[in-house]
């Protein structure tokens, strides 16, 4: 393959083997997210249809699904649990506060249906253990939209192949002004230990660098440190509105990460390899100038051009349809339940980490 | 002042008072650095010559010497510290392995000549505390060249003005695969313990990230956590061929840092604030290619253009001249002994956290 065939088949799905099919959603939790990214992103997506709604407003489920011409049945949270209108989906979405997973996730696996789980998997790495004992009878992925990123797959591709020689440091960040966005409220669930789990930047933010190295190394992390604090009022019940922590992964790789909800928003991923460097800024963020930058033994900079007009959009509608063309084909999945859970251990170790001022193993 | 006047004056030098004068220069070592980047800086700048010439080899010192028409004396290291040629030379630039600075910086003090020693100040805590006492009644600066870079003096000043708010979390890295360098031989003093201290890639190249990132923020370490490993025989006696670390700064700002011997040349800085951030990459390395980017709250991007030609020499031209503006008019250094000390004890905390798994407390 030519460096031009491969530059010009930066999107081309690598993973897709479905030839038809369409997967019904039910969305539970309908915030923000759902509605701005993940609800359009099943439009636009080649496999996917929304036709659940679940909420705990139903005046917000009606409105939503006022916009949603594929909708066919709109459900209180207790008329999810209690298996209505089961017939009209195959699969659910949850994106709710983390510590609201493990019932809905429960539920989805009790009426049988395949599960897409928001990142992180739960609140606290006990109850992420709970949440696969009670769906290991469906599918479980959790909802890295990294993963199915172009550039990201491009990355992991490139350091497979040895473009950086071995990968042995990297550089991960996110940060953005929590506050100042959509439901910034300082009384929200990202700054409620009881909803969000050990904190509120490492786990709503760290994880993206977190797990998107380990999917670009392909490795998995072994032991943490950590420092973080919290300054302002807003933060005074989760320890880390300004967190860093140090990753080592199984293949010697060190990461160096940082995040915070009270930083600019900004995001990045850079791999320093002993024969090159490959970074991803701004990752993570959906913004339009997500540049991948391949730097090369020698020190010739090649910059792989994205030219998506909306990452965020783009992201949700290939991870949805990776999802789709799993489940459809009884395919497993890259982040699957136990991918998912070795996150929830490491997150937990970074904050013990920070707790203790000790070095912790991830087990 | 103008935003245009602003980045035409990024090459001035803010810190110049001195309007005449020349201040004569020992050179207490001459290996590559010396001979092929501060010896022709002396030639290059305003305030600086160079002549003297130390050298464990006198036909070392005769070559030089051939080559640097200033050069009134080539001594050995014993003819030095016995004091032949004093009145020769007013200064000393010390640029030996780590373990000697402590010896020739206390010759030099004894001869009452001010000196610049090299980074990082000695080999461990402990010799750089006598190095101090040693030279307590002479002029003493540590040559961190970074400090005198006009980018890194912009980075600096951008941060005190408010350009990215209040700086929060700092990323810096610096790399190089030592053995394939100029004097790269597996028995080099960079990886014997006797002669260079704690480690390797900590000690030569992480102390860039980390003072650095002193100077531009304004504030001082006080705890690190650090993860470190060797892997090759080359390595064998030190431990840190990769190192990551990170260090809480006294503004509460975090770093996520890492360095080795055995990564592709690269280097960077990024300070993230809570209203933008500025990156300066690739820094550290003497690259023509040394970009400052400054990214505002909003999300522009900003590239503040730098069109050396030649950092190494420039940098090392700028920390020559500063030094001997100070020397000659009798005012003090911004690394001076306290402040290089203060390096010293957080590399040693670095070296003490990877090797107990505790977060260190810098003393």
């Amino acid at each position: 393959m030519s460096v031009d065939d491969y530059l010009h088949g930066l999107r081309d799905r690598d993973w897709e083997e479905l030839e038809e099919g369409t997967l019904r959603l039910a969305m539970v939790g309908l915030g923000w997210w759902t509605r701005e990214q993940t609800i359009p992103a099943t439009e636009d997506s080649k496999f996917c249809e929304t036709t659940v709604l679940v909420s705990s407003s139903r005046e917000k489920g009606e409105e939503v699904a006022a916009d949603t011409e594929s909708v066919a049945a709109t459900l209180t949270y207790d008329e999810f649990v209690d298996g209505e209108a089961v017939d009209e989906y195959d699969a659910v979405y949850v994106c709710t506060p983390n510590a609201k997973h493990l019932p809905y996730a429960e539920a989805a696996a009790e009426h049988g249906k395949a599960v897409l789980c928001e990142k992180p998997m739960e609140a606290t790495s006990e109850r992420a253990e709970e949440l696969v004992a009670a769906t290991e009878d469906v599918p479980l992925m959790v909802a890295y939209r990294m993963q199915t990123d172009p550039q990201v797959r491009r990355m992991r591709e490139l350091v497979a192949n040895g473009a950086v020689g071995d990968p042995v440091l990297v550089h991960g960040h996110m940060g953005q002004r929590m506050l100042e966005f959509v439901s910034g409220s300082p009384d929200q669930w990202r700054l409620d230990p009881e909803l969000a789990g050990y904190g509120a930047s490492v786990m709503d933010l760290g994880v993206y660098p977190l797990n998107t190295a380990r999917f670009v190394l392909d490795a998995d992390p072994v032991s943490v440190t950590a420092q973080m604090r919290s300054e302002d009022e807003a933060f005074e019940k989760v320890p880390d509105q300004y967190a860093t922590f140090t990753v080592q992964f199984d293949d010697g790789t060190y990461a160096a990460c940082t995040a915070s909800q009270n930083a600019s928003l900004s995001g990045h991923l850079r791999i320093v390899g002993t024969e090159g460097e490959l970074s991803l800024e701004h990752s993570y963020l959906g913004m339009s100038d997500q540049h991948l930058r391949y730097r090369t033994a020698d020190g010739r900079e090649i910059e792989i051009e994205d030219e998506r007009s909306d990452v965020f959009g783009d992201e949700m509608i290939e991870e949805l349809d990776y999802f789709a063309d799993r489940v459809l084909r009884g395919e497993p999945f890259a982040a699957d339940a136990e991918h998912g859970l070795l996150d929830m251990r490491t997150l937990a170790a970074i904050y013990e980490a920070a707790e203790t001022g000790e070095t912790v193993s991830v087990n």
